[in-house]
C-alpha cells in the first residue's frame, strides 16, 4: 500500500486502447490518457475520494511503479459515466 | 455528465459559423471564438451560473473531448444579449 | 449588455482624431489613445464607477468588440475635465 | 483636475537646468531629474502629502501630458530644503 | 547525531542493487533510488515520523556525508510494504 | 534634510582609505565599501536607528548626492566596534 | 561585535583541512566546507543558539571579514557530536 502525502493523490491512469492487426499487438502513436481513477488521496485533499473517474493535466509528473502521484490541484474534473 | 473541481467551469465554445460557397463547405481561417455557455461550476467558483453566456481569455488551454475546462478567473464577462 | 465579472471594467477608449486633408481621410501613426469611458463595473471594484473619465496603462488587453475589459488595477487616474 | 487611482501619486518632475552660450539654449545629455512636488495622492497613500518635494526611483513609468503618475512604492524620501 | 532544523527530514537514501557478475561487482547505469527510510525530522514536520519508508522526488539535493536533509515538502508517498 | 519613506534608510557610505605614494593621491581599485553610517530612518524600520555603524548588501541602489537610500531588509548586521 | 538584523544568523565557516607534504602547506583543490559555528544570533531567529555546530547551504553568500552572515533558513541541520 502506498499513503500519498498531504494534498497528494494517488491515481491509476488509463491505458490507452491496444491496436491489434490479426490479433497482433501493434505500436501507436496515441498520448498517453490524462485520465484514470483515484485510488488513494492525502489527508489535505479537500474534493476526490476514493473510487472517483478524474480529468488530470496531460503533463503531470510524479511516478511510483505503475502509478501516479498528483497534487489535487492538477485534477480538472470528476467523469461520472 | 462531468464535474469540474474547485473555481473550475465546464464551458462549450461557440462555433465559428461555417464559411459554404454553393453549400459546400470550405476552410476558414477565423480564430477560434473566445465566447461560450457555461455547462456545469465547480464548487468554488463565485459569480458564474450554468447558462450564462459567457467571454474568456483567447488562449485558454484545458479540453476534454469538445468541451473546454477552465478557471473562473480566465473568464472577463457575462454577455446579456 | 455586457457584465464584466471581478475586478473588470468595461471602457470605451477613446478615439484618436481624424486627420483629414481637404476633408479626406488619410491615415495617422498616431498610438491608440490609453483614455475612455468607464460603461460597467463588476462587483469586486473598489474605485471606479460608471460614467468616469479615465487613463490606464497603454498596453492593455482584452477587447470584445470595440470595447476594453481591463481589470481596475490598470487603471492610473480619473480625468475631470 | 486628475485624481490618482489606488495609491498612485501625481508629481510633477523637476526641470533639468538649461543650458545656456550667449543667451542660447543648447541641446545637454543631462539625465531628467528624478525629484519632483507631489500635485494630488490616492486614497490609498500613506506617507506623502500635496505639496511635498520628492526623490522617486529613476526609471518610473506612467506619463499623462507632462505629469508623472506612480505608485508611492517607488518614492524614496521626501527633500525638506 | 543530526538534528534537522524547520520542516526538514534526514533521510537514508535505499541502495541500487548490485549488479555482479560471478561475484564480482560491476557498473550500473541505474539511476539513485527516490525511496529510503526517515532518520530524523524538524520541529515543523507535519506527517512523516522517524522510521517511515518513504518516496520523495527525484532530483532533490541536500546532502552530509551518506544523507539526505530535504524539506518534507519534497516526500510524496508513504509506502508501507 | 531628507526623510526617508517606508522602511528605507538613509545611510552614509564609509570611503575607501585613500591611496597615496609620497603624498600623491593614486587610483586604486579597491571595490566601494559596504559598511557606513544611518542618518535617518524611515517609519516602517524596526531595527536600525540614526548612529548605527552598519553592513549592508554590496549591490544596493538608491542614490542621492552622496548617500544611500536602502531598504532596511538590505542590511546585514551592526558593527559594534 | 557583530549584531545580525533581523533572522540573520553569523556563522565561522569550518577550515579545511591543511594539506603538508612533509611540514609544507601544499593547495588543495577542496570545496569550503559548508559547516561552522553559530557565533551570534538575529532578533527573528527560531531555533538557532550560539555555539551549535550546523550545517548550510553551499553556495550562501554574505561575507564579512573572515565571518558569514547568513538568513537561518539556509541552514539545513544542528550537527550534534
Amino acid at each position: 500500500m502506498i499513503k500519498p502525502l498531504g494534498a497528494r493523490v494517488v491515481v491509476r491512469r488509463d491505458k490507452s486502447k491496444e491496436n491489434t492487426i490479426n490479433g497482433i499487438i501493434v505500436p501507436t502513436n496515441d498520448k498517453p490518457k490524462n485520465t484514470g481513477e483515484v485510488l488513494a488521496i492525502g489527508i489535505d485533499c479537500k474534493e476526490l475520494k476514493i473510487g472517483d473517474k478524474v480529468l488530470f493535466n496531460p503533463y503531470v509528473v510524479g511516478e511510483y511503479e505503475d502509478l501516479l502521484i498528483v497534487k489535487e490541484e492538477e485534477f480538472l474534473a470528476i467523469l461520472d459515466k
